[in-house]
């Protein structure tokens, strides 16, 4: 602590009890996820308003104000605390420009719209919402207001700024349309090979506890730590960073699906290896010990379930284990048929359930729609159609229904608005990451197939993890890539499967 | 509302949020026992603090303090009321009297006791513990001179009011004295008539799997409300009223004693029926919500525990059930042989593990010294010798070592002097108060003996449960007994129990 100002030191200590308060709100969170009986639901949204109220007005004092001021004129401190009061400085003006009468009325409308989404998607009456949507999309663009459209941008960057700070709507659409147009040409000639019924192939039911079994094997073989961290079940899987030293992941379990939960057991896995991986100890509630933004944690969830999981070498290594484990039927099969059977592509028309390929085109539809209600170039009430129209587009099927195309997700009647496309930065980040892991451990192959998956570990704890939030995004996939994000990695990626599987490309 | 002043309405405010903030370390807490990982524990001693900083600093405010003195003066308040604020002003005093050096003083040297006493009891050397156990002495009698002595009583008094609001050691001897009499000659002729051997048998291992359905079972048959609460398995068992709609019990499971975890589980259920009780819906925060006392609170756990769980008509009804869930042995012994099992009477060392007769003794014991030790009647260096002449003179047998003896409990080094006497009135208690529900329900055997458990507990709810702290423990059991506590109800009981089981009385 040598050198730094009291004001510095200061805010670091308001900060931790911030961060502190935090952490025990995300425990009331994973509680009532996973144990809570049902009975306590009136008093746990007692205790996560409390707290989360605690957590704002902390935040947002005008005493932090005055103390990240103070430090923005100290020349004494390094580049890195440099780039930790940036962040306090960022977060800080988000939290502080929003009126509060609009906080309270963003949060009680969306309680109800979720309500109305919920029997509108059930009767797949588009008619039932739309006034909700429009409601959504008017205070969607006074939250836009309220931020600032930055420089040269549009509203839509400004809701951005929460999910993936520094992400800029044009630079978006830059990567994804070509992703788009590539990926539709690469999916309609996988269609045409006609193969993918014969590759589809499924084990005996598995039971739950079996699955677990695996899923907890899994974790300790891939270096997730499972004396600061565990792994329970819920309706709906999520990791929660809960503090240092507390990371803690859930999955679901069907006995005649087993890669549904392991594959989402790899994904919670890989947030929770960067939760692991962020030094939470020395930097807890600071910037410097929190995550870049959901498409960097998405990355590290896409590269785990994907980019490791579906890999030929994963089930090399793998096979023999899920025939001990989890059915001996692994081990009847081939490495091959259990690698194509991983990486399957069928356009389907549920954005939740589609393939690595398709998922990318579900992205692109939800962020060209939501961009163009949001500027006022598309009406509400045009919504459906537009759906269906650049869905056949994007791949080839006709929606049948609304409650299959724009009334499937909850995220709109829950305003969040420029969320969607973080997934897709997810995959793309993931790619152009890995490339370079690869080219840093060009035998990463033969050490997945032998189960070593530290090399790769550590690759990330050093290149992304331990940085925390010391850069944005896109210019930590600078310095670690070598070039600005675009396309090339997941397009080169997804037509090696695509050529491996299918012998298409 | 109407009729509530400005004041009182603001208290009931500021106490239940107060109170919401108490059931976040509740939740804090019970997680740290249950599901959290190991490495989780540095970053939840900083919450837990922060969280227990913040209780306190709301519950000992100034404006706590002028508010519950206007309310002292509004004469518009209902009875009921009144005695919400009378316990408002008791917390309040209690907790703004101890200087806040003396709570860190306590708080740090018990940290450092309790590491002492594991140290001494492994070793049985007591040396090593005395030094500390002097401290805790001199530190008590400063807490207990900060709270001042009641009138007429003794500084003894003033460390009871923590567990045991208006209870005084005089009366306490008065009761505990005859018990103590009567218990030892009826344990004497007990041990004489040489019968526990051929009585004690046991059940062939049964899983812990086994042992939780029926736990659960146990649980709904006898009223808990598994919608508002849940059953875990931790290292200690425990109950924990998280407020409103939320009471989490734990037990623990050996395989080849299937009667710890069971009986551990309906005593934790009983703490956890008279939790769901309590008015906490209305009156969260407030002590009309809250348990009386540890001694009645205790009195609910052993009376299902004990005076429910370990009857004949228990185990008629509940014999089949067992035969089915736990093992067919159940089913192969008559209920006489169930239940003279369950009610084995044979002194031994150890508190923890006593039965239900010599229970009273180890704490009638632990009683008359730490009193003693305070007044400075008995001199620390003097505590193996009393205790071990004492324990003689109980129970009939000559203590091995200070491991099994004065050394047994961590009570001491935590700083815990007057709690151990809340245990045997848990006992009394319960035995006067299951008289008198005996009396309003004279057909109670019949009912157990076909499984129907809630007219004992809608009795427990209506003349217990439901006044929260409206009446001090004394005070109830006159309401609700006719008569002050004695030690009859609870002698009778265990004399028609060694009558029925032993042939002695």
């Amino acid at each position: 602590m040598s050198g730094q100002s009291s004001a510095y030191a200061e805010l670091r200590k308001l900060m931790r009890e911030a961060g502190t308060l935090g952490s025990v709100n995300a425990l009331l969170a994973w509680d009532q996820e996973t144990y809570m009986p049902p009975g306590g639901a009136d008093g746990r949204a007692e205790q996560r308003s409390m707290i989360a109220t605690m957590v704002h007005e902390r935040r947002t004092s005008f005493h932090i104000g005055d103390l990240i001021a103070a430090c923005e004129q100290d020349a004494t401190i390094t580049n890195a605390e440099r780039a930790n009061v940036r962040e306090m400085r960022r977060d800080y003006d988000l939290a502080t420009k929003l009126p509060a009468s609009l906080v309270g009325e963003i949060a009680s409308t969306a309680t109800k719209a979720q309500e109305a989404w919920r029997g509108a998607r059930e009767k797949s009456d588009f008619a039932a919402f739309r006034s909700w949507l429009e409601k959504m999309m008017g205070l969607a663009r006074q939250k836009a207001a309220c931020y600032g459209t930055p420089a040269g941008g549009e509203a839509y960057d400004a809701l951005l700024e929460e999910y993936e700070p520094g992400a800029r709507a044009s630079d978006l659409e830059r990567v994804f349309t070509p992703l788009a147009k590539e990926l539709s040409a690469l999916i309609a000639k996988i269609k045409a090979s006609g193969k993918t019924e014969s590759l589809s192939i499924k084990p005996p039911a598995i039971s739950a506890a079996k699955q677990h079994e695996f899923g907890q094997f899994l974790l300790k073989s891939m270096g997730f730590d499972m004396n600061s961290g565990r792994l329970d079940t819920t309706a709906h899987p999520f990791c929660e960073g809960l503090g240092p030293g507390d990371t803690r992941l859930t999955t679901r379990y069907r006995e005649d699906e087993f890669a549904g939960a392991m594959y989402g057991t790899l994904h919670e896995m890989g947030h929770g290896l960067y939760e692991q991986g962020l030094p939470k100890h020395d930097r807890a509630g600071e910037p410097l010990g929190e995550a870049i933004s959901l498409g960097i944690h998405e990355s590290q969830s896409r590269m785990w379930e994907n980019l490791v999981g579906r890999s030929r070498s994963f089930w090399t290594w793998a096979q023999p284990h899920a025939s001990k484990t989890l059915s001996a039927w692994f081990g009847t099969q081939s490495v091959d048929a259990l690698y194509s059977m991983s990486n399957l592509v069928k356009p389907s028309f549920i954005r939740v359930e589609a393939d690595e390929a398709t998922y990318n085109l579900h992205i692109l539809l939800r962020f060209t729609l939501e961009r163009a209600l949001l500027r006022g170039d598309l009406q509400v009430a045009e919504l459906p159609g537009a759906w269906n129209e650049l869905f056949e587009k994007l791949l080839g099927m006709r929606v049948p229904d609304d409650r299959r195309g724009c009334l499937q997700d909850v995220h709109w009647s829950c305003a969040l608005i420029g969320y969607f496309p973080t997934y897709s930065l997810g995959n793309l980040y993931a790619a152009q990451l890995f490339e370079s892991a690869r080219e840093a451990m060009p035998d990463l192959d033969r050490r997945f197939e032998s189960g070593d998956f530290g090399g790769l570990l550590s690759w990330l704890r050093t290149n992304i993890h331990q940085h925390g939030r010391r850069y944005r995004a896109g210019e930590l996939c600078e310095r670690v890539t070598g070039k600005p994000l675009d396309s090339g990695a997941l397009l080169r990626y997804l037509r090696g499967k695509a050529s491996e599987v299918y012998g298409v490309s």
